[in-house]
């Protein structure tokens, strides 16, 4: 018969998908030579044989169960529930991923109205003994007999009134005898059933329970939410309990083989002797540093370390572990790999690899890419953050810590920062006018709005530390106040606070922060990563500025600098204006003649900053209207500065409207109507680099001129032959040879599927603009799509929102048709990735393996690109051994 | 050396590529034995070298020229120029294709000072030697020499004034011997040069100017407009002048050897004896029929018929000819396939293939599929049309006939018409006020508004005739007046009018008309074609009368049923509304409930007027804002109808804004959030079906349910599973089976791209929503595109406007890549489209070539695409045997 029911010494951690997380790991364990309480795992295949033949336990696991079961109270030397010395066991839940949504754990099963007095016997604690009854009873009523849960609390929290009893643990061993009458006639009551005395109907309830929980409407939720697929049913496993409250030689415990805030190598715990987990949440007495069990107890102190490090080096990773200490005898419970912050995992990684445990591959592939974004920002001091006070959590809307007095307008803050105060701005939401308070502060805190809200959106852009939609706040701006609303603390205008805007923690007061640090290991790491990535990683950047930081953070060159940000600001948006509304091609080439000098003086800074680095310049792609107001007032307001009645203003906006903007006149689109406007743009760019060449700002300059929105070969080659024209002839007269590129975004689809043509006409390079082709190739308006995209995730009809991850799939192959078709005509044609998307690694890892050349994110992700980078090729490496 | 001049001997009908249209035609009836006055060609490849060269007659060209003139006039007997009887020539341009922005002629080439004189005397016709030469001075100064017409138009006037002469043709020798002096001048005046007076000199002037014209900027523009692509010239035609004007034994006319108007198989035509082709234009003279000339002269009546024959059996096809009677020697000038009506097309296509001129597949590839939009809709006798005076010219808005009695309210034309008569509804404009009106009226007319203005649109729809934009009329509505601008004629009230919508003309008074007839040589074409064509011809219908209207025209199916349009009539709309602003699900049902007894009786009407053919319904696909007001006053009439406030309804339709709605909430992304309104419609479609099935009103029924906007796979698995648990259940408790299909649309490109996975989710059929393919495969939005696409066409970015003629190259491989993917899975995959493309006769041969199993129309396209789709076929069989 096929084996369902694995003893512990029969398992291994390679066993995860038959034995589940937990099974596999107590197995592994075991066979290390780990005290760890015995028991058996019966196996996720019985789980889906339980489901295969309509919900029942198979006669043949419950046969493999019973013989483990006599086998577990042999090597005890107990039987299940027995009258004067009880075998109690655990039945746990476990399956191969951890699942929050499923049945978790029943403890003490075995006990009933007799076997709970041979434990009070045995352990001459009868306390311990009806409280541990009290405890099955009430979880096996919750989760096996579907009692409500304000049916056992309600009795308990009544009889806790009647004896005056503040805590469970000023009950007596007759409170909790009575308790227990009363949570047996409940059951009795609700159910019409008794609270079954039998241990082994006990055990087969639970297992029927745990097997019951694995389609519960909250584990399939978790599923599909956390899209895991493919999982057959969970294990469960029955352990012989043991207690850490069975005296002053008892305790249990946490502890970490190294500091999971900072990755320091340095043992790490708390424990409480004579106490059971649940009291240190009971929060009444404060657990103990493992450094104290060091002079405590300096034998079971060296055995849990050197199991820990034991442990530690068999995983090849920092352990998070469970411990038990039974009347002087250490187990373990549960041993797994620690949680831990940014730093840590850069740490404990740089350091396994210095300390000869792992592999520079393994230390690559154990970073999550996503979690450097804390360590690019300044951050709060771990220590610090560890007796700080929580007092709000919000969104976290741009990460970052941010430290300084609280003032409650734009223009306040303004004016204290320049005093050189550090100032954090509250609002209960921004707007545009707030923006040079915002620029001024050091970080932002509103009430209201979403991880999308303006204060959201504008602080990521300046890379500013912000914790949005924090509801616990309240704000009265006339009395300059800030109020908790739980509790009630309320902090005054120049008081100080602290934001976390990687986890939306608000702080009081002033805690310690560290600057970000691109050295120490966070630079071994990238270091480690560039030798083995083979894709590029550039930055999209307007500015100089952005392209400084992000050189800093590694970008290889500028891969998308858009040009309509330029166009907004101060006297150029007039400009830009007096070009929308010019009735002719003169009065529109006057207009632009105003814009070209900001225009040239914008990328030659840029062409500074990056010191001969390549420089991708997207032409205009933003529709005309964008630059035009829509409000009734603003546009009043543009007529008089114009110069033009308020109706044929409103007759130009109402013209250039469009229903679906997104599909309408922008890009390439425009300069076929109006060439003059890329004309400009070209002279500005290509006169920049003159300049900057000329005058060895920058020895070498490498434009690449991109035309964007093109979906037909002709668009194309007839903005390319202008461009040409312009280049060829400004060279000329400067007598000066610029390397420069030409080519295209490829965002339109049709664009992808005609790519070899668009490179017969002279494509120099495709950079895929993936949020545009995710848009037209999913049929998604990023501006709507928020209204069921996320019920779509949900559903697990996209597995993740196709504007985070690129949809590999769909838009993919749009991707793989163009690579393919482009590379056909032109075999080095150099491709790359331009969207939001090449910043995510999964994206950053599809990109690699297409063949792209290079991706391009904002400068704070470019060390998470150069990571995700160098994994994918660790990856690949790996599959390639593992398929020899 | 290469041959770059071809004695008319030398050529023929295959060589237009080479002598271009003309010259080929012309060495092909001299081959033919016919007698036209003998020349020369010299070929495109000889402009193509003086392009080459940079604008030079290359000197062998000279040569094998001069060798071909002296052929000639050693053939004719005369010298070119000869001072006593001289030759003289024709210049004529002639390109593959004919082309009406070049050089058209110069006559008369060989007059000069001397040559003049010699012709008076020989042709003892001194005014027609004059004038001639006076006409050779102004083309030859106009096209060669550039000078303005006015320079010549403003001498002939002056003498004409001071002769007291009405026409040119009062003028005597001596008056244009005058005139002939004066424009000898004023080119010496204007150009500094004088005329030349040496023939040679004349001569390649001419084909210079011939050679230039090929690339002035309206023959580019010509070409770029109509897409003629890869012809390298024009070819020059040298010929022996013949004139008709030598007296009572000479003459000149046009004839067509069957009616152009009708087809009639009947020699048909004009002429004037004693005269030139001018002098008909000049109105002065009324031409005779041919009938006169067999009267008058029947031996060249016998010549002229007999020629006419024989040209026409030569090419196969109705000609239409242009002859010259010199000293009674019949000449032919040109013969070329005469332009003819629709009605005309169809039946000289069919005589010719019952008096086994040509096979049936010539007959169908004879005809322009979109030609016989005329033939599908009443028209007007083109007899009485002949002798119809038209009064005002507008653009062809919706085709057909319409006569009636002009009214100018839309109140009016529906009590008119309630009362027996026809009227014309003629209105500056329409707005949605006027519907009843437009539906009573036989035809509409409007002042303003272009092909896709109010009137357009909704008439189209109708299938009324329909002429907008006119601009040539001038309405008074109160004073109940209609006047022509320029002619000052008033229509009033009461008085007949006749409209041709397929022309955009409007005519006085009552015409005759003749109904559409689908039998006789209609008939006969649709007969054949069906023979030929294996792509099915499905129709788009949204309701039994479109449906009946279809069937009549031949359609095999409902390909598109529309249910949207379905939702805003009468009480529906109200239901529609209520579903939307329903609070919760419940409401939603209750809501949905209203609308079940309307749909069901729609589809249960569509299956009985189908009979047993297959109907595809598509799902709503609209997205919900579409079913709301968005005017105010309309906002605040719905709040009272709906009894809730109107803030609590501006909400609502805030809430339902989209940015891009073409990319928004709709189709199947509605029905996942709310898959009620699926289950009512899919509901509704399968108890029609079972009623229709039950009572016999149809012997079968074939529902096709087909879900739109499906971009994943699990969109359409989701409600795949919910329409077959819903069908099945349907028909179990009604014990019937009904053989149903469930299908997707594909119109995201993302569907098109994993359609292979679609099918294996289960799709049985395709179809392609080209409509929305197009706006997002190629990123246009039909609502916006508007603006630059027409340029766009201009400038050959592309080929057609991709809305209107499928866009192969992109959108089209879209296709590809889904069929080849789909059939992939199911061979046997149904597969057809159903955009507004589907009738169009281009993408109707695309569907055929790429397997698509039907194409699916409006029901007046239906026809058409039968034509497009035989002739896919015969173009196929004919590029097979091409290719053995």
């Amino acid at each position: 018969m096929k084996k369902y029911v694995y003893a512990f010494e029969e398992g291994n951690k390679d066993m995860k998908e038959i034995l589940g997380g937990k099974g596999a790991n107590l197995a592994e364990m075991r066979s290390l030579g780990i005290n760890v309480p015995p028991g058996f795992t019966i196996s996720t295949e019985a789980c889906a044989l339980y489901y295969e033949v309509g919900k029942k336990i198979n006669s043949e696991v419950k046969k493999q169960t019973d013989i483990k079961l006599a086998q577990l109270e042999k090597k005890m030397g107990k039987k299940l529930g027995d009258a004067n010395d009880p075998l109690l066991v655990s039945v746990r839940s476990g399956a191969f991923a951890s699942m929050p949504g499923m049945m978790d754990t029943i403890l003490n099963l075995g006990l009933n109205d007799k076997s709970v007095v041979g434990l009070a016997n045995k352990t001459n604690n009868p306390r311990f003994a009806w409280d541990s009854y009290r405890r099955l009873i009430q979880m096996f009523g919750n989760v096996v007999m579907e009692m409500g849960h304000g049916d056992f609390e309600h009795i308990l929290d009544s009889v806790k009134n009647t004896k005056g009893a503040k805590y469970d643990t000023d009950l007596t061993a007759d409170d909790l005898k009575e308790i227990v009458t009363k949570y047996k006639a409940k059951i009795k009551e609700v159910k019409g059933v008794e609270f079954p005395q039998d241990p082994i109907k006990q055990m087969y309830s639970s297992v029927n329970a745990v097997f019951n929980s694995w389609n519960n409407y909250r584990a399939i939720r978790y599923r599909e939410i956390n899209n895991i697929k493919g999982l057959i049913g969970t294990a469960v496993n029955i352990q012989a309990m043991v207690f850490g409250n069975l005296g002053d030689d008892s305790g249990t415990g946490v502890c970490f083989t190294r500091n999971p805030s900072t990755g320091e190598a340095k043992f790490y715990g708390e424990y409480l002797m004579n106490a059971q987990g649940e009291d240190v949440v009971a929060g009444i007495r404060t657990p103990l540093s493992v450094a104290t069990l060091a002079k405590q107890d300096p034998k079971i102190y060296k055995e849990l370390v050197d199991t820990c490090n034991k442990v530690e080096k068999h995983y090849k990773d920092m352990q998070d572990m469970e411990f038990t200490i039974e009347k002087g005898v250490l187990y373990i419970l549960q041993a797994r790999n620690g949680k831990r912050t940014a730093a840590a995992s850069v740490k404990i990684a740089v350091d396994l690899v210095k300390e000869k445990v792992i592999s520079l591959e393994t230390a690559i592939l154990r970073i999550d890419p996503n979690q450097l974004n804390q360590l690019l920002h300044k951050q709060l001091d771990p220590i610090a953050v560890t007796n700080a006070k929580v007092i709000a959590q919000g969104l976290p809307a741009s990460p970052g810590a941010a430290v300084g007095e609280v003032v409650f307008t734009a223009s306040e803050a303004f004016a204290k920062a320049k005093s050189g105060l550090d100032v954090i701005l509250v609002r209960t939401e921004t707007s545009p006018e707030d923006i040079d308070g915002m620029h001024s502060a050091k970080g932002i805190l509103t009430a209201r709005g979403g991880m999308t809200s303006h204060a959201a959106v504008v602080a990521r852009g300046m890379g500013t530390s912000c914790v949005a939609g924090c509801a616990d706040i309240l704000i009265d701006e006339k009395a300059k106040t800030l109020t908790i609303k739980n509790s009630g603390i309320v902090i005054n205008e120049g008081e100080f606070i602290s934001l976390d805007g990687s986890t939306g923690k608000v702080y009081e007061g002033k805690l310690n922060t560290q600057d970000a640090s691109l050295l120490g290991n966070f630079g071994t790491l990238m270091t480690w990563s560039d030798k083995f990535r083979k894709i590029g990683v550039r930055t999209n950047a307007d500015t100089p500025h952005d392209a400084q930081v992000a050189r800093k953070f590694g970008a290889e060159g500028i891969g998308l600098c858009r040009t309509e940000h330029m166009f907004f600001e101060g006297a150029r948006i007039k400009a830009v204006r007096e070009m929308i509304l010019a009735g002719d091609l003169e009065a529109r080439k006057k207009a632009l003649a105003k814009l070209y000098p900001y225009q040239k003086s914008d990328f030659a800074g840029l062409f500074e900053a990056m010191d001969g680095l390549p420089v991708t310049v997207r032409l205009l792609d933003a529709p005309l209207h964008e630059f035009l107001p829509q409000q009734k007032k603003d546009i009043e307001d543009l007529a008089v500065e114009m110069k033009v009645d308020v109706k044929t203003l409103e007759a130009k906006i109402s013209d250039l409207h469009e229903f679906n903007p997104m599909l309408g006149h922008r890009g390439c689109r425009l300069a076929i109507t109006y060439p003059e406007i890329y004309d400009m743009q070209v002279e500005a760019i290509i006169d920049a680099a003159i300049e900057v060449k000329k005058n060895k700002k920058s020895k070498t300059v490498k434009p690449e001129i991109m035309i964007p929105i093109v979906a037909t070969t002709k668009e194309f080659s007839i903005l390319k032959d202008r461009t040409i024209n312009m280049v060829e002839r400004k060279m000329k007269e400067a007598k000066i040879k610029i390397d420069y590129k030409i080519g295209t975004m490829i965002e339109v689809p049709r664009a992808a599927l005609i790519a070899d043509k668009i490179v017969e006409a002279g494509a120099e390079f495709f950079s895929f603009g993936t949020n545009d082709l995710t848009q037209m190739g999913a049929g998604l308006s990023r501006d709507d799509a928020g209204k069921f995209l996320k019920e779509y995730v949900a559903q697990d009809i996209f597995a993740y929102d196709p504007f985070e991850v690129l949809d590999q799939e769909g838009i993919g192959e749009l991707i793989r048709i163009a690579v393919k078709k482009g590379r056909g005509v032109k075999k080095d044609l150099k491709i790359g990735i331009c969207g939001e998307h090449g910043g995510e690694p999964k994206t950053v890892e599809f990109c690699h393996r297409e063949g792209l050349n290079y991706v391009s994110c904002s400068p704070f992700r470019v060390p998470i690109a150069r990571l995700a980078g160098a994994q994918a090729v660790v990856r690949e490496l790996q599959s390639k051994k593992g398929k020899k």
